[in-house]
């Protein structure tokens, strides 16, 4: 079959079979199908979807493009925790260490993202020392010995994802779910998980804006799991404010060491239990999150995950003093603050806007070889539902250059909306969809 | 606007600006818009369509991409027609020859098509020495002294349609009724003629295999014929089955010479006049109609519209005596009948598949460079509704290669269908669309 009549195929509604899709995929990944009938064929498939059969099977396609990861020499479960990402979102380097001091590996590889932060990596690279380029028998070591390692994604994995997603990127075909799904599972299977943990992010922060399409990603992905054997639980959570209390990469890596010293308190923390008691459920460990939660919880307070977190830096040449003393963290060198001017309470925080905030200071990438700056980003001292007072300090710019402070500022008056009345508060989880269907949970923020 | 940003208005059913299209297609012919933006934006326009001010904006951004022909040192106004292909569709050959006779310039550029058979141009070559590629200085001279040339297209006549063309056939994008109705007012346009006379073709043996579709792509192109000034009327043909009794060049050079010689009736011959009438209405000859047929239909039997042709065959260093001779036309080798095997009637005669056997014998081209043998093609001894008896012959095929005839007798068994009942007429003509909207008129066949 000619790569145009798959192009009509799919124009028309049909389904592909499994063959043709892994046929198309090969076939573009060595330059026998141009792009501009992949562009064509992405925007076919904006139109009209893909069902499960499809989708899996673009999945598994991409997947097998390039390297795969064997993490079979690790025993148990692996499970892997991908968030499609927000702002202030630092839960990779909270539950890692939470769920590893319960006894259950976490091998994490991780990208550098293209946004308001930095991806994972970036973040621990802020950690003075931290190497995150280890190699793949090393990495294994590793968790065979602490439970625990968070490393840079090989860059042959799932290279036709890559390729695709450069070319959906310039024709208007990246925000197709089916394409979206099948872009971050083949990314974690090529990874070697056995089981999937998915934090699918929405609100104004989020790149899903809205419930539904979040929901209808969710599904996707779990399908796709179930399609391929990789049991897989998404979680669709709020990202219409920041989740945390910190934008940028030291600043982030700062708030989860105080999160696992257990001095603060609040949705990241929340959320973070949460999706941590999950992977104990999906790995067996405990029958239910309400098992899972209060064992995490016991870990944290007890500064068993902080150890791992320690130890993981110290196995990766980091400077482990840093979990004791963030100070050891690269510091901006100008602080500037913002303050409330008139009584009332928060109704609203724009998460986008404070993460290109944030971006603009430095402290993300506007384009794919843009450098980072790892010291600067924003701490946020209140939140929704928040009664503050004139005066009051609502953020504090960490910066090191005045012009991009500037920059910054004329973004924050969007930032916050008040209300001159109390605030009815927002869920933090809205549910989650497994393979045993779809539950609403509403959890508060 | 960067390219992407015009695919997602598209892709989000957002109408695009005059100023948009215009670039969009600049760059695209500069190179600077890659042909997988170009694709993708195809396939949006065949999801989403495009209004009125839209296609035209494509249309005249296409027909100002390369050269354009100044017909106005041609005296009266230039009217061009246009079919949109069918089987044993030789109107050209006819009307032009029979509008000139009645005093309007008939001065049309046409092309070699890739299909059954060749385009007019490829059936004006059967005609021993017959030059279809003369100057723009010759042409026009031609037409004021005669009212009448037939050349080939410019080759760089709206090559942004050319490039266009390859890349939607390559993409899925063909059957998009804005990019086909763009496509040919584009080149019209380029050809400087002041209105148009469209000829849609419905049918089994046609591009638009249903009504609604043909009557879609007419008001399209009427609408485009508006918004730029160019008054477009089109009438919407039967081709479910043959038009003429001939199919392949010199055979259908033939037939348009017998018909202006008035020795066949029949549909070609109702058609031309039909058409040739539209077309003095449009250059202001008659009224209406009803004043143009009955005029036409002397110019056809007292022998002046074939005297044109001979004018016309010497003005381009063809044989004239062609026109008395046709035995002068290039000849077959071989000729095999094909009989009626029962009694019956004629139910069904499938054009396309009657079309293709002609291909097969070497009458069209299958790829753009296949070379065409002139002389080859098939005579339809009987149509639709006929009463037939057993041993009468339906068809006789001229051939010139033995492997080609058996290749070709292959389809024969499926072109005709029959009933043991008298067939009701089907119409000739369904409808016509013009400025002033929308008309069936169901003509018989």
């Amino acid at each position: 079959m000619r790569a145009v009549d798959m192009i009509l195929k799919k124009r028309d509604g049909e389904f592909l079979q499994e063959k043709e899709i892994h046929r198309f995929i090969e076939y573009y990944i060595k330059g026998m199908i141009p792009d501009y009938q992949m562009s064509a064929m992405c925007m076919a498939i904006y139109f009209k979807g893909m069902n499960s059969k499809e989708v899996s099977s673009l999945t598994m396609a991409m997947a097998n493009s390039g390297d795969t990861v064997d993490l079979s020499p690790i025993s148990g479960i692996k499970i892997d925790k991908h968030s499609t990402g927000g702002v202030a979102d630092t839960t990779t380097l909270i539950v890692g260490p939470l769920v590893a001091a319960a006894g259950v590996p976490f091998a994490k590889m991780s990208g550098r993202s293209l946004g308001y932060t930095g991806g994972t990596i970036d973040k621990l690279e802020s950690i003075p020392g931290f190497q995150t380029s280890i190699n793949q028998e090393q990495f294994i070591k590793q968790v065979n010995e602490i439970n625990l390692a968070i490393i840079g994604q090989s860059k042959n994995l799932a290279p036709a994802d890559k390729k695709l997603y450069a070319i959906r990127d310039v024709t208007g075909t990246v925000s197709s779910i089916p394409l979206i799904a099948s872009s971050i599972m083949s990314k974690k299977i090529a990874g070697g998980a056995n089981k999937l943990l998915l934090d699918v992010k929405t609100g104004n922060g989020a790149f899903m804006k809205n419930k539904e399409d979040a929901y209808e990603l969710a599904k996707t992905m779990v399908t796709i799991g179930q399609e391929v054997n990789k049991e897989t639980i998404a979680i669709v959570t709020n990202m219409d404010q920041p989740l945390g209390t910190a934008v940028g990469n030291s600043l982030e890596v700062e708030e989860a060491i105080l999160t696992l010293q257990g001095k603060t308190k609040g949705p990241l923390r929340e959320l973070c239990l949460y999706l941590g008691a999950h992977m104990l459920v999906l790995a067996d460990k405990v029958k239910d999150i309400d098992e899972g939660i209060p064992l995490l919880n016991n870990l944290l307070e007890s500064g068993a995950a902080l150890k791992k977190l320690e130890e993981m830096i110290n196995a990766q040449g980091g400077n482990g003093e840093v979990v004791k003393n963030t100070s050891l963290l690269p510091q901006a060198v100008g602080k500037h603050q913002v303050k409330v001017r008139q009584d009332g309470y928060i109704n609203f925080v724009d998460a986008e806007a404070l993460g290109f905030a944030a971006m603009i200071l430095g402290a993300g990438r506007e384009y794919k070889d843009s450098k980072i700056d790892l010291s600067v980003g924003i701490k946020i001292h209140v939140k929704r539902e928040d009664k503050v007072k004139a005066g009051q300090t609502l953020l504090t710019i960490h910066y090191n250059d005045k012009v991009k402070l500037e920059g910054a500022l004329k973004i924050i008056p969007k930032v916050f909306q008040f209300a001159n009345y109390e605030v009815e508060p927002e869920p933090l989880v809205y549910g989650m969809v497994s393979q045993r269907g779809r539950f609403t949970l509403n959890l508060k923020l």
